[in-house]
């Protein structure tokens, strides 16, 4: 099969014409489960909030028209006929020249339109002296004046923040439709590969990808399913790919450790189905031996065995697409602008992506460190990267002490940059 | 019971004298289940990473002495003596004059020390010629290289992203020590309230509180405890107070909706435990009946009814220490700058959190809007607060267009006004 590598950006568009990421589906969740799903549809209130007139404050609730004229020093007494209490339906009426208890939150009886505070009435046995005229309404938050019934409370979209889960709550609804959670197939291929925990022979190395590109799924709100390691071996990828393109809605493969893809899972993938392999070589450091391929709508990603290089194509790469097919919008990358601390070179006729880490130096100035990269820095690499700066095709290098955008890995750097 | 409001800022350093809040314990957890989880001490690697010497190239593995004096023109003839593949321990040894194929990533066997590219070889049955010459230790990784056995590889405190997820795997780790996520109990008060999903009689309104707030629980790190609606009533509220300490770390209590607490739960909480009550009402708009307690080292926030307030109380007193239980760094605030649609009026005396939505004008400025607080507007507010802006006690007012910085309620509401 021959490897024709192709632009980053090239790369981009092939995808892009072969697959258009959807959501994968959607479902109905609790509402105690729905914190940061994303909703399917616009909610509209089926009811008035709130559901009835409340009063707003202590006191005695009142047909308005009968405190006209009252003041300070001359009163107008009403005969008390009872108490509206939260929480219950009012067993009283309010008919001229009475009143009734009321307290902040509860029910507007049937003939009262106002309420007195308490602090402006006496009350002696059954009769309450009122020593201010209210108006109509006064004191009384009406019904629907809140959200009117029918009235659109949350869009299609909304990310289900504690505000969104309470305002879904405030509508009474138990359960909500969310989009699903793509459900993404991760597997491992190489002979080398051991589970962490296992005893480690000669010659194996531990598995890092999977856990490593699971974890970077969750993050991006899809549901990683971890199916083991797989050998290099045409029958036994076959199944494997059939297996994870049957369950889920796109897979994910990677060599364990800085060992490229093996010639087989390309000529495989061409075997399951249309179109198949759309990419194979992505003129881009780190990451070249990247495959990108399409079966029957599905997206299948090989990855390179390179730690860091994997999760960089994710980045570029998968991120987006699983942001979709779960429903949300991409959120913009976070960037920092940073001063390299030395020359950087690309690597010629490709896309350099030059990992770094951050520190502010004396003066504040947020400084870009290149980690060491490549197949001599795997782990160091992973557990320095905070971002990277980009290198395009045509630039030389960077200088050193050049103002550059950073991308970042992660939100905990940012912060910890701002503190 | 005499309620003496005390500052914003009084209120915190009270809290802050009677209670330190401490991550609330450790677990094991499989690293399948370690993402966004926090490392309680520093990891050291109990490996050499790579754990052996390998190839970095496809090629012959040789002693490089024997390849001295090689040219393009003038190869050296090495016997071929096996094969080394990857994940395997080799079965060959080279001695002077022999060579063995390997495959990147392979170990490299007993007796040699180099690499020749596969590129600059020619086989002829068993007998390689060996077109160039490989100094000791060419085109091998060696053992260690990467990560040296008893290196630091991640601090203590470090939040586990994909990437520290791999680091982990790198190392071998198949479970991995990290904070308790603080236990969270919440219950509502209120006659009137009603969950979610069922009937609404007259004169009852949904509970919003709890759905709120336990998905503000989970945002920072806790794992919420829905424990019901409790009536205001004493026995009931001891009861459930004495449950709620018990078996969780955190004890939350608010208000269906828009009813301010009763007394009953401040004198509840002295009952239970030392020093009791400790904060009792704030000089706060919104949020002025909160009541904050320490029983016997535990802290509870009794929250305004209010759901915007319970909120903005949550956010402003609890986050933090839920962050410092779960054994994490407080994000800081993530904040914009925006000019003021109209001139801002705080609540005289008391400390006033301005609820706004944020929108871009024609000139992309960002504009701050007050979304209608208080008791009339408090799911329109919930569902259309972005943030908040802070008018302090001796301030008079915020003139119009004036510049402000507003403190996001969510990370989506930055992404959306990036983008």
């Amino acid at each position: 099969m021959f490897r024709k590598l192709v632009s980053v950006d090239e790369a981009k568009r092939i995808l892009a014409k072969n697959f258009t990421p959807k959501p994968v589906g959607k479902e109905l969740v609790p509402l105690s489960e729905a914190y940061n799903r994303i909703l399917t549809r616009d909610v509209v209130s089926p009811l008035d909030i709130p559901p009835f007139n409340r009063s707003t404050v202590d006191g005695y609730t009142v047909k308005g028209a009968d405190t006209f004229g009252a003041e300070e020093t001359r009163p107008i007494a009403l005969k008390l006929i009872g108490k509206v209490d939260v929480g219950e339906a009012p067993r009283v009426k309010v008919e001229k020249g009475t009143t009734a208890e009321i307290v902040t939150g509860a029910p507007i009886p049937e003939g009262a339109d106002a309420v007195v505070i308490v602090e402006n009435t006496v009350r002696k046995d059954k009769t309450v002296l009122v020593h201010e005229s209210v108006s109509l309404g006064e004191n009384v938050m009406k019904a629907g004046s809140d959200i009117r019934k029918g009235e659109t409370v949350l869009k299609k979209g909304a990310i289900l923040s504690p505000h969104e889960v309470g305002v879904l709550a405030a509508v009474g609804l138990s359960k909500v439709e969310v989009y699903k959670r793509p459900k993404v197939a991760i597997f491992s291929t190489g002979a080398e590969v051991v589970e962490p925990g296992k005893p480690l022979r000669e010659g194996k190395i531990f598995n890092i990808n999977a856990y490593a590109l699971s974890a970077a799924v969750a993050e991006c709100g899809g549901q990683p399913l971890y199916m083991g390691v797989v050998q290099d071996e045409t029958e036994q990828m076959t199944t494997a790919f059939k297996k994870a393109l049957n369950t889920t809605d796109v897979v994910i493969t990677s060599g364990g450790v800085s060992v490229g893809p093996t010639d087989i899972i390309p000529k495989v993938l061409d075997t399951l189905g249309k179109p198949g392999v759309i990419v194979y070589g992505i003129a881009i450091r780190p990451g070249k031996p990247t495959t990108i391929a399409i079966i029957n709508n599905k997206p299948v990603f090989s990855l390179p065995g390179h730690p860091a290089s994997t999760l960089l194509i994710f980045h570029l790469f998968v991120r987006s697409a699983l942001f979709h097919m779960a429903g949300r919008k991409e959120d913009p990358p976070l960037t920092v602008n940073a001063v390299t601390s030395e020359r950087l070179f690309p690597s010629r006729g490709r896309r350099t992506y030059v990992t770094v880490t951050l520190k502010r130096d004396k003066s504040r100035r947020i400084v870009a460190s290149p980690v060491p990269a490549g197949l001599y820095g795997a782990i160091t690499t992973l557990a320095k990267a905070d971002g990277f700066t980009v290198i395009h095709e045509s630039q030389q290098f960077i200088e050193k002490s050049q103002i550059v955008k950073v991308e970042l890995f992660k939100p905990s750097v940012y912060y910890s940059l701002m503190r």
